[in-house]
């Protein structure tokens, strides 16, 4: 078994319904991992930073996730982030050459409002990055998997799909 | 992405609710897979075969099963089986030596009372299904996942564990 | 057993997620009752109107929703209706002094985010209403239930409570 | 608002899935109750007794029901029953004459499989006792609610109905 850093960066994955507001937030302790940890019956090391939905996040936060990545003791991290701009988080760290095995997911929908797709790709990720043995940015989600340029969101479809 | 295809031999992962008979049966036509795979966004290939809870499962229905994996055109096969005889259908598997690469997953909590842990297990096993670039029988469970002789059930603890 | 008319007119307890949008929206149809009926082995009848958040509810729609009541044949009805101009429609309604018995509902948490206290609103106010034997207009919200000057939305602590 | 005891009795609506028994149990500390009341954002007044499945109920565990409603304080009372012995327990009640209103309610489904019918039966009871102006023994169950002796558990469609 590969020791594996979950770092949470926010996105639909994280989005919680506050009663009182009237509408979703991102839950920055991100307790859904917590709880998938917890029903799945094993442990994750996890890191939140961040905090952000995706279409927020600015290249300041991605030099973070970046100095963040590169001073873990982690070989094996596994980024939780938002869709709309995974791919250009991907390229960025891609970019950085990190000697690392990365793998970024996400949900379409929220884990609090139906944990099974969040719940999915988050473990399919898990389950990619303790086999892969090559390094690189990977993407995992939709049951599709590869590197970070070959999986792509389809904004019509409202899903990931292979180029 | 590999071809995948999941044969669901029933087990806990597929026991259903019967409220006339007030018990829980086994879905011989695995739903729950079907539900995840609308919820992932995805498709799977899916068999079912035997659909029995592994307690009642014979070693004329292991047969069958390997009988099912050598005819069948997938390498890449992904079992949901019964916890309790996970271990044994996964060793018989193993001595008949088939080059193919194997995944044997299931689940301690019907994904029809919590979807969680079912989905978690069964997705793991999928993505590490599809990093994996060797033959073998593997196990993967609660975050556990390697050769089917380093994962075990804990009866005490009520989930697998390594060795 | 009385007949019961269930009108809905939108409100957070109709609210689903679109992935697409990365938001809520009213679900006009209310799916969340058909499916509420489904699983409690009954069946209900029910009438869509306005089909809007209670913020958006303005008195064209009050009047819209005042005829359809007087036009109605039933005389005991409910109404699912968003929180926050809840009392302002109940008021409304109760000075146009109709001889029937209406008891409206909603949720603090949509149904798709969590089916439990929009059903426990929803099932309470079906009962309420099934034993009152008086003509006026009720509010059922959080296990409180009376005349509709009695409950009332607390903003602060995001629920309904008794004068 | 009247002041309402809830005594949980066990039955299906308590049933929990065991994952180390892979059964179901009787939950007999009734933590569906709780959830109920925690996600309806408001209080219960519980009492736990008895603790099993109805067909398991036995006259003795009836009068010692009996005994502790005679006992009470509480004019109102919600008992949480199974299904199968409902009627039979209803009409020992209901032969006893006490001077107290009392609707019983339970499950088809057990609120741990899927929260939607036990919480909608128990609500539905909730608000139906709330406004009930009379004394006597009353059945909760499927959106069905009247005296005892009109609503039937119907065996063949696994629901309750009329007569």
């Amino acid at each position: 078994m590969k020791k594996i850093l979950i770092m949470s960066t926010g996105g639909t994955f994280n989005k919680i319904y506050d009663p009182i507001k009237g509408e979703f937030i991102i839950d920055v302790e991100s307790q859904a991992l917590n709880e998938i940890a917890k029903k799945w019956l094993c442990e994750f090391e996890i890191m939140n930073l961040i905090g952000k939905d995706s279409l927020d996040m600015t290249n300041h936060d991605r030099l973070e996730l970046l100095a963040t990545i590169n001073q873990s003791e982690y070989h094996h991290i596994l980024i939780v982030h938002g869709t709309d701009t995974m791919d250009v988080t991907a390229e960025y760290l891609a970019d950085a050459d990190i000697e690392k095995c990365i793998v970024l997911t996400g949900a379409m929908v929220p884990y609090s409002v139906d944990p099974v797709e969040a719940t999915a790709n988050l473990c399919s990720a898990y389950g990619y990055l303790n086999a892969l043995n090559k390094e690189g940015v990977f993407i995992a989600m939709n049951g599709m998997m590869g590197t970070y340029d070959q999986i792509k969101k389809d904004r019509f479809k409202g899903k990931f799909t292979t180029l």
